[in-house]
This record gives C-alpha cells, sequence and structure tokens, in this order.
C-alpha cells in the first residue's frame, strides 16, 4: 500500500516539454520546406495547446467539427479549414461563423455539395470559401485528381457564387505503413497527385491558389513540398503507440499518457487490475495490426519511464488489465505493482483517448502542474 | 439533396418508448424473481434515464466512478454502490461523500484493500459500509468464493472499524456467449458462487447481509435467484448490437442510436460518407467476435427502421464509410443514400457510444423531443 499519491486516476496528464520539443519539430520541418503550417486541433480540443502551437509560427487551424471551429473563434482564432465535407444541415452554421467573421474554409467532394455551396450567398452577403477535396490514395474522401468530375466542381464552384480556394488532401494510409521508403512514396503521391489537381484546374481557368495536404506521418516524411502552399497534421502534437509504430516518433516521445492507479490483483493469472480501464483509454486498437501491439496501452511508471515487458492486455469500462507482454502470468504482480501503485499508460491513439477526458492535466519538469480544459461534443 | 432537416448531426438519440419497455421488462422480471433491483447507471450517466428506472421500482442505483456517485447524490439519490475496488487516492472522496449524508458501500478484494479500509472511520466518525468482490466466472476482478483470503477479508473488515455489507459479483463473461442454455449455466453460476461465498462467510460467524449479483444478460436468464437479495445490470436500458448477438434483444429493442448526415459518396466502391465516424460511435468493435459483425454499427433510416444489407463498415475520427454488409460495392449508392440523407445508426456498444456526446435527444412517438444531458470524466 505505497504510493498514496493526491493524484486523481485516471487523469489525462500532458508532458509540456515533450509536447514543446513534438511542436518545435514539425514547425521547424514545415518550415524548412518552405509550405505554411495549419495544425489539426482535433487531437486536442484545448485552447493552451494551440495557442502553443499558434505561437511557434502555425497559421491558422484544422478543424474537423463546428464545434471546434466555434470554441476557437471564441478565444480569438479566426483562421480555420472545417476539413470535413459540409453536411447540408451544417450549412446555417457555417454561414454565421463567417457572419461573425470567422475566416472559414469549408470543404466539398461532389458536385451535388459544390451546387449547394455556389447558389447561395450568406445572410450577410459573403461567399463561402470553398476547398475541393482530392483524393490521393484512395483511403476515404475526395474525387480523382485525373477526373471529370473534379473540373465539373471547379466549373460549379467558379461560375457560381462561392469562391474556389484551392485543394486540399489528406493521405490517411500513411498510417498503414512502417518504413521510411513507404512513408516518403505516399508523401511524394499526395504531394504530386494534389498538386496534379490544381494544375488541371488551373489549366482549365479556375483559380486554385492553394494546396493543403498532411496527415502527421507525411508531413515528417515529405523529402519534397513543391507546389504545395499549406501542410496539415494533428497527433504529432502528442504523438502515440501507433505513430511510434509508423516510425515517425520514439516512445519517449509520447507526450500524452493516463495516470492510473492500482487497485487489486489475481496473481495465478498475473494481472494487476488498474482503475484506468477503456473509458479512460478509449476502445481504440490501433496497434492491433502493428508490427507490435501494445493492448490498451505500454505501462509507464509515474514519472513516465517506460517498465518494459509490460502492457494494458484488456479493458472493461472502468477496469485495465496490466499484465506481461509475453502472456506468461507474473505470479509475484502484487510485489511488483502493489495496490496504491501509480503507473502511467501511453496510449495507442491520442485522439481518441484525449477525447475520453473533460480536461488534462500537464507535468512539467519543474514539477509545476496546471489543469487545461478540453471540450468534446459537436 | 433531400432530406434537409435541421436535426444536428451526429446526435445521440434516444427512443423513449424502447427505453421505457426496457426498463419495465428487467424491473418486472426481478420483481418476478424477488430480490431488489440496483441499476447500474454507468450506462447512461444521465439523470433523467436514472429518474426513470428508480420510478419504474429501481431501489438505489450502481456507479462506476466516484463522479457519478457525487452527480446522482448532487440530485437526491442517497443509496450508491461504487461498483469498482476503492483505490487508495480515492479513500478521501469517498468518506467525504458519507459524511455529507450518502449511502455509499464501496467494494475490496484484497486483504490490503480491506486493512486500509477497516482501519479508519471518516472524518465525521462514520465507517466505511464495505462489499467483498467474488469472482465467480475468472473474467476480470474478485477474490475466489472458495479461497481462504475470502474469509481473511471478511475477518479484517469485521474485526475493524468497517462495517461488511456483504458480497458482490458480475458474471462479465456472460457477454462471451449467445444461446439460452449458456446464459442460464452463467447466470447459476453466478448465482451460486456468491451465495457459497456468503454462506462461508456467515459460517465463519461474520455478518454477510446482502448478496448483489448482475449484468445484463445474466439478469435476463436467471431461473433462480435464491439467496440472492439484490440484482444490478446496466446496458439493458437502452440495449445495443453486442446484447442483441448475446441473445437477449431483439434489433428493435435498441433504444440509442446516432443519426448522421450523408456528406459524400465513392461510387465504385459502393461507400457513402456520413458525419459518424468513431468520435460519434466509440472505437468498440464488440461485435467483431460475436456471430455477426456490425462493423461501427447497423444502419436504420431516420425513422429507426433498420435497412438490410448495409453497416457502418468503417470509420476515422468524424468519417463513416457506409457499405453493403456483403462487401459488395453497391455503386449506385449515391442514388440509394443522397448527399443530405439522415440516417441512425445502432451501436455496438451504448455505454460507449453514448461516451461519446455532452447530450442525448430524445425521439418521441408524439414527435416530441427534448435533450437530456449527460457527463463524463472521474
Amino acid at each position: 500500500m505505497t504510493n498514496h499519491s493526491a493524484l486523481p486516476t485516471p487523469s489525462a496528464l500532458i508532458d509540456e516539454k515533450k509536447m514543446s520539443c513534438n511542436i518545435d519539430r514539425m514547425q521547424r520541418r514545415i518550415a524548412e520546406l518552405g509550405p505554411r503550417f495549419r495544425p489539426h486541433v482535433k487531437t486536442s480540443k484545448c485552447l493552451e495547446v494551440v495557442q502553443r502551437q499558434l505561437a511557434a509560427g502555425a497559421q491558422g487551424i484544422t478543424v474537423s467539427t463546428l464545434k471546434e471551429a466555434e470554441n476557437f473563434f471564441a478565444a480569438g482564432i479566426d483562421d480555420i479549414l472545417y476539413a470535413v465535407c459540409l453536411a447540408p444541415n451544417k450549412i446555417e452554421q457555417a454561414a454565421s461563423l463567417i457572419d461573425r467573421g470567422c475566416r472559414l474554409t469549408v470543404v466539398v467532394d461532389s458536385a451535388a455539395a459544390a451546387g449547394m455551396i455556389s447558389a447561395r450567398k450568406t445572410p450577410l452577403g459573403k461567399t463561402f470559401r470553398t476547398m475541393i477535396e482530392v483524393d490521393t490514395d484512395g483511403h476515404r474522401s475526395g474525387i480523382r485528381p485525373q477526373s471529370e468530375e473534379l473540373l465539373e466542381i471547379g466549373k460549379i464552384l467558379a461560375g457560381g457564387i462561392a469562391e474556389l480556394a484551392g485543394v486540399m488532401t489528406h493521405a490517411g494510409s500513411s498510417y498503414d505503413v512502417d518504413t521510411l521508403e513507404a512513408l516518403q512514396e505516399i508523401a511524394e503521391q499526395e504531394r504530386r497527385l494534389c498538386v496534379l489537381a490544381a494544375e488541371r484546374l488551373r489549366g482549365a481557368g479556375y483559380d486554385c491558389p492553394e494546396v493543403s495536404i498532411g496527415s502527421t506521418p507525411t508531413a515528417l516524411s515529405a523529402r519534397s513540398l513543391e507546389g504545395v502552399t499549406e501542410v496539415r497534421a494533428g497527433v504529432y502534437v502528442f504523438f502515440d503507440l501507433v505513430m511510434k509504430n509508423v516510425g515517425v516518433c520514439g516512445i519517449d516521445d509520447i507526450a500524452l499518457s493516463v495516470a492510473t492507479t492500482v487497485i487489486g490483483h489475481q496473481p495465478e493469472k498475473g494481472w494487476a487490475i488498474v482503475d484506468a480501464g477503456w473509458m479512460a483509454m478509449s476502445r481504440d486498437r490501433g496497434t492491433q495490426k502493428q508490427k507490435k501491439d501494445y493492448g490498451y496501452g505500454a505501462v509507464c511508471d509515474i514519472s513516465g519511464a517506460v517498465i518494459p515487458g509490460f502492457m494494458l492486455a484488456s479493458a472493461n469500462q472502468e477496469h485495465g488489465i496490466l499484465a506481461a507482454e509475453n502472456g506468461i502470468a507474473a505470479q509475484d504482480i502484487a510485489r511488483i505493482f502493489p495496490i496504491g501503485t501509480q503507473l502511467r499508460i501511453l496510449p495507442n491513439h491520442a485522439c481518441a483517448t484525449g477525447a475520453q477526458f473533460p480536461e488534462y492535466r500537464t507535468i512539467n519538469n519543474d514539477g509545476s502542474t496546471a489543469v487545461w480544459e478540453r471540450f468534446h461534443g459537436w
């Protein structure tokens, strides 16, 4: 019965020094390659984090929901790319943001949605600044850069009331590889095909000033960003075990962890039960198909040092089951991790784990801490 | 471009009539078998839902976090079982709840934790009402009903300051089966072994008034609850696809769904892209290992009627990929589900999906709706 720390558990901890290094690394890298950098704030949904990204040189933000746009606009951030194709039932809220002075950019990937946007102005008579989403790796949304429909959408936007701001893409398939060669190949494909889409639109006589690309793995792997005006990335701010497996960070770069306390044991099975279950870690099992499966997370001592050989093997809502990675029951588990022991668990996916918490607690090298609120919902 | 509904998406919808039927079914069943019923509120974390469970006859509530205890106690519910073994860093908050008048019951499953609790009173001199968690199916926490340690813990609690309130168990392995015979067998094992633990404690001379058992599948399958004083269950209030696969509800009994809007297509792949990704559905893939895998959810029209043959096959943070269950690309997907179409997605796991939302929207047969807040965090 040791370590009766007053730290409430489970808690989402941010190691501020690691986060700062991650922010500086990305910002420096993109600055060297030329484009502007527009962080995706869906990872943190936290003003204090985003302020640090902007202070490091980021220009504008990327959001995944209009709630993110509303909250960050209310905090004074007015250059916002809403990087999910606009649904008809969100157009009024988008218009309202624009009318209140937000430089909001919306995204479409179909003639139907382009028609919806180009046929109208906002209540105050402003136009929708619009990007066309391009599919550069087949993993999700977007239209093919070589397609006729790309030019059709360009024509609808250019011929209507909307402002065609450019093209954007997200090479999400970069999460599925784990060698530098493969990452560089996807990064180059992302760049090349998005630039191709812009050039086809320009060739057809449409303005297409912006070429916006990005994902954390491709942003950190691209050798050239020629023709690209803007890069987006989100999870790099914290990193996580999926990114470690992809190969773009080390396990010691991961700035987000979940503090937890040992509450029981099953010695015959070699289990320590902790108070971080899937409600704390999220149900994300992103490392399951990767080269190293961390279960629900990697185990560290409360100072953040990795404890090799153990993982959060399983999880119920408020119970995590900590066990040996090799599946052999550590029958002295209660001696290794007595009840009350506090630990940190590194998450598979920082975007999913952070979302389980109403706030982050920061941990600094000088021992100081702070509580930073985050929001969720739509 | 049809169905420009004003319903914001994604939203967590509660079909109130279905929820009422689920509440009544469980309450009636347990009343017939004899014990009291103490619903687990970790599923909804919503006062309006819990008030309906209590109005139907439930006696007290079960919680998975002290935040749930605090919030429901603040709303006037004072009989609360905190069904996760108490961590040392939570003892002060538990004591504070007791001192403020909450009839809080805490749980231990080790001599170490029993010693911690039995050695102290609350600041106002009250004792900790304590249950011993018993492991009746090997799936997680608890001590074996046949073990010497059970009596040791009984002795520590009876010999110290704490009040031994009884024994409790949760047969979580009932989620892993899907026949009535197997469910009845696990239910009987849960009952028999928890009663055995109580009888061994009583035989050793310790008071053990309560025998508390339960999970949704066993509560709905048990043929006898002899010796049991109290049953607990949570997910039955909404049900979900995992419970449908287990066999304790029909798909039409599921009261929770996520409203979503179609935002794009990849016709060659037969994909409709919707605005409910894993941030809305959660990352829970509970049906993955069951007899029918629903991906990230089953697809219904906006009135709640199941659309056979389609599922939410994949999910990114704010993008869901809706596709045919049989894997054959429906190339007319944009005609079947035009942009703007609103749908409901039934979740794998209601506890996980609900937790992604700050509020529920209720849908009633008479067309009326309401917004019910829910909370998250610790």
